[in-house]
């Protein structure tokens, strides 16, 4: 029996990462997933991540605790109140006022070394250069200028194993990602995209807000899909 | 009066980032210090880098927590004891036990962070490709790799102003670092170089072992550009 190749995933919880673990499954990896804490405010994530691994039997799971908090910057983790209402027009016009200062650097970095203890040769992101163009950290041009370095950094990658960014997710539309998703049983319910999210009856239990940017886009993926949305929106939405 | 360059400078506390600080701040950049709080063993180097930042003047001293050792995979970082004694051949054979995992890139992501929240555009490291050919994360093609990944992954860099990744000692050997830092008044005392340093009678106060690698190269450092070592080395040593 050849053993499997090992594969570190970024699982947020959300949509997105959530279609990744499926395709690093289907492609035959042993996934390892990766959870961030980073003082974000939408804790309800990381409920999810939990969940969302167990189910679709990730090989492990790491939970990494980070401070970005701590040099400030950005709606998704400073207590700053800017409003999460934009319109779909603002959210094309430009980079995110929720956009956290290299994080995706940040995160990659860690799986990067995380890769490099397991031997793992291959990491997926779920960026999606569609949805959200304002991110200069999810366009493809810097996926593949972070698998040039990350060649360069590493023992692994300096001695020809190489290293192998994955971000099937890139240049899809969110519609594409969940009908792909769905297509690889991803049960939706389970995972949360809300900057906003309210707490239900459970300590783990959440819900989506309706009307902040990412939950603006998740229904009208949904909705483009042409598949039922199994979200649970808050009655104020 | 024109507002001074904003740099984050990687400050480990040791003779390489301790040279590296006073060349940024001779070169007129308003200096932000950022030490890592990595779960290393030697401790001793963050008592040294809050001395030198004080000394030298940062604008800024960030202290980062980061725990890379949950990941396990390097002697410096983890509980195992491996001989750091070992002969000068050992040393320049290839990639040192001491290696930690993707640690200059994660490093440079959280100063990438640091230097967007702060406006800075540009980052000082002190990596030294001639004495520690041994580590892939040293070498001036990663650091030229990092550059481009950084300034594809941030506002700042996607927006025209871009990002400079000064390595400047990287082309120099040990005693050409001591040379320059003499020459703009680094007190070397201050700094601490060793992996395995012995507590002495203050509780920031500690004294170099002499027997490990990066003792050796000091030592040799100092011999070499004929200048009075001011270390502290144990009597073991």
């Amino acid at each position: 029996m050849v053993d499997k190749r090992k594969a570190v995933v970024l699982l947020s919880g959300g949509l997105d990462s959530a279609t990744c673990l499926a395709i690093a499954r289907a492609q035959g990896f042993e996934s390892h997933a990766l959870t961030f804490q980073y003082g974000q405010r939408h804790r309800a994530e990381i409920a999810a991540a939990r969940k969302i691994a167990g189910i679709y039997a990730a090989a492990g799971h790491d939970f990494f605790d980070i401070d970005l908090a701590q040099f400030g910057g950005s709606a998704l983790t400073g207590d700053c109140d800017v409003p999460m209402d934009r319109s779909e027009a603002d959210i094309a016009s430009g980079i995110p006022v929720t956009y956290v200062p290299a994080r995706n650097t940040v995160f990659l970095a860690i799986a990067l070394a995380r890769a490099e203890t397991l031997g793992a040769t291959d990491i997926f992101i779920g960026v999606n250069a569609l949805d959200y163009s304002g991110y200069p950290d999810c366009r493809p041009e810097y996926i593949a200028a972070f698998q040039t370095m990350a060649n360069l950094a590493t023992k692994s990658g300096s001695e020809g194993a190489g290293l192998v960014l994955h971000a099937p997710l890139q240049e899809m539309t969110k519609a594409e990602i969940i009908r792909k998703g769905v297509s690889l049983a991803v049960d939706y319910s389970l995972t949360m995209s809300c900057y906003d999210p309210v707490p239900g009856a459970g300590s783990e239990t959440f819900a989506h807000c309706g009307h902040c940017d990412a939950c603006q886009l998740r229904k009208k993926g949904f909705a483009e899909a042409g598949i039922d949305d199994p979200t649970v929106y808050s009655e104020r939405s």
